[in-house]
């Protein structure tokens, strides 16, 4: 029988207890999600510590703002798994968990005696999510991995950035938040699939294959003919002119490659030359030519600044958008119009992306816990008989 | 009453029957994840041409291997929605349907008399997904967007690319298929949520929102200390060696941040005067002087190849990688391990990044459909009464 939720949560995962054993990015970002549906989010830490995430800066007040951004709406409790008795509270909350989260190496939980096949006797209900670089089977499961070691093996490094630089980094951890949004899915199948079936599951997540999964442009061209797509900077590798282009005084995103929005584009920055233009006459002339119709495009957009011509081609029906800082993205009135930055305690965090009609989206959540700060309350309910004869 | 799964569909979502009205990218990545996890995913798509990824090179004998990519595993009719009789055959797959997934943009389906409030008439548990560029709420919504767009407004662009070169995009869409799968797992949870209290909903998920989700760094740091991080090439903003490092050959990954990592990258590399070097004494000072670090390690790593590195480097106990071509990370022997890239037809296609103990991972899939391949069979099924009793 799972511990009682709080009472105060609503969502699809109401009465949904989760335990935590994630540090970092790739496991909190999913249990970040699980909670803002409702989930209950017990997030076991390692004493005295805790989640490594923590000491990542800036400190606001002591308070890491990236932990708090991926750890709000959470309760904390310190546990050292390796260790007795704390292993049994560990074995105490399993038992009337419905989901585990872990991204520990492979290996790591079955060396403390909390594996798969170790948790299903004690909770044959259990969905135990497991989120690894490489996942839990083939030759390099063994390996740690980080983000931008991921951004590298996937290829994705090697069609990022222009053709006479390097291989360029993605600026954000997308291998991580997409592997936890991905086992985030996954506990929901298995959450509605237990509730018709009564089985649980072991989910393994690997960083890996869900980056070679959205390796779509790059894997249909190589797959499709054997070719190695490389980088092509600000350019699109099936169609033009689409990306990055310059203007008077910054940048703009411009997505034109269809005839009628090409026709579009040239009226509105009012080159009919480039219209009429054989090289650019339909999408197989504009991608072979792309270099020639950039310069001719970034000379014409040279007369205003982004924000002019971004103002003046949506006007025109050209698919377009400034390119903003992630000030200006805060500030965009479409920020706040989907409530996607929130207090969380004394910090500001970015909002929930899963926006649902039967779900409340408060302005607020509760902040991230201190390390062991719900500790004594679920020391209590565990030492309780509640959950021993469910 | 669903209609009946084909049989030869297993997966957690066995059973479940999605009616698909998307098109491009987000929408057929969603759907292809929930088929699976054995959904039946009837493809609804407009005549003569059907979903505009057909056309997506490189086409492989008439088959863009884009569209069969995100396609396969998926049933095809062809209907009009904007055209009687065809209207009343959308409204009676509906009917039928458990879950309904969109990406057109907010506002068009009402238009055709088919948004939500006109939906649950006809279906009261129905799971209505919408996927758009900023949702259905907002000063923006009503706006179309591609990728590229969202990756400028978010804030991505500015943050990857070099602080002398411009904003850079990111090689592949990730927004779109971020959005898609948190659209998957918003599916998940709803349809756990109906299984329980039997509510249908609809689900409005934006590119936008989801790619300030994972803004995580650049978030925290601007929302904790009101700075503006820009581009900082191949470094990472809060530590440092953590990046990409040029070598003798080819370029390597390297996650070396902590004093531990640290030290064995400086024994591995044999240059013990870094370890003692004040200016890379700690965490801190390595970060405030990670220019000159990175100047020094890739004067060490020229003696190497990359490839010789990373086995030395993996040997000493330093997260790192090498720096895979799309050809390179087909090849990798992980990717064989763990099924990533499958037949569909006469088409390899990436794999199912959704491991699950209970889940068969077959390595093949039914091929991506031709347009209405299952027109005359589904049409047959809508005819029956099978559906119109339950």
């Amino acid at each position: 029988m799972p511990m009682l939720p709080d009472g105060t949560r609503n969502g699809p995962f109401a009465g949904v207890l989760i335990a935590d054993l994630t540090h970092a990015l790739s496991g909190p970002f999913c249990t970040m999600l699980l909670a803002e549906l409702g989930a209950r989010v017990v997030k076991i830490e390692r004493p005295p510590a805790g989640d490594v995430a923590r000491a990542f800066g800036p400190l606001v007040d002591g308070q890491s703002a990236y932990f708090a951004n991926i750890n709000r709406g959470k309760e904390s409790i310190a546990l050292d798994i390796e260790a007795h008795p704390d292993r049994e509270l560990v074995r105490e909350l399993v038992r009337r968990a419905d989901v585990v989260v872990e991204n520990f190496r492979p290996g790591t939980l079955d060396r403390h005696g909390l594996g798969y096949e170790a948790l299903r006797q004690i909770n044959p209900r259990l969905i135990l999510t497991s989120i690894s670089g490489f996942g839990a089977t083939g030759p390099e499961s063994w390996e740690g991995a980080y983000d931008t070691v991921i951004q590298g093996l996937c290829g994705l490094l090697s069609v990022t950035g222009f053709p006479d630089g390097p291989p360029t980094m993605v600026g954000e951890a997308i291998a991580d938040c997409l592997a936890g949004t991905m086992a985030f899915g996954a506990i929901g199948a298995a959450l509605f699939d237990r509730e018709r079936t009564g089985r649980g599951v072991h989910i393994d997540i690997a960083m890996f294959d869900c980056m070679l999964t959205i390796m779509q442009c790059a894997l249909a061209i190589h797959l499709a003919t054997g070719t190695t797509p490389g980088r092509i900077g600000n350019n699109y590798p099936v169609g033009a002119p689409f990306g990055v282009f310059r203007t008077g005084a910054g940048d703009l995103t411009l997505c034109a490659a269809s005839d009628l929005s090409f026709g579009r584009l040239c009226a509105a920055l009012a080159v009919p030359a480039l219209a009429a233009d054989p090289r650019f006459a339909g999408p197989p002339e504009r991608t072979a030519n792309r270099d020639a119709l950039r310069a001719a495009l970034e000379a014409a957009l040279a007369a205003h600044t982004a924000v002019e011509w971004v103002d003046e081609l949506q006007h025109a029906g050209v698919p377009c958008g400034v390119v903003n800082t992630i000030a200006q993205a805060v500030e965009d009135p479409q920020t706040a119009a989907r409530n996607m930055i929130l207090r969380a305690g004394a910090l500001r965090v970015p909002g929930n992306p899963l926006k649902m009609s039967t779900l409340a989206d408060p302005p607020e959540r509760r902040r991230a816990p201190a390390i062991d700060a719900d500790g004594p309350a679920i020391r209590g309910e565990l030492a309780t008989s509640a959950g021993r004869d469910g």
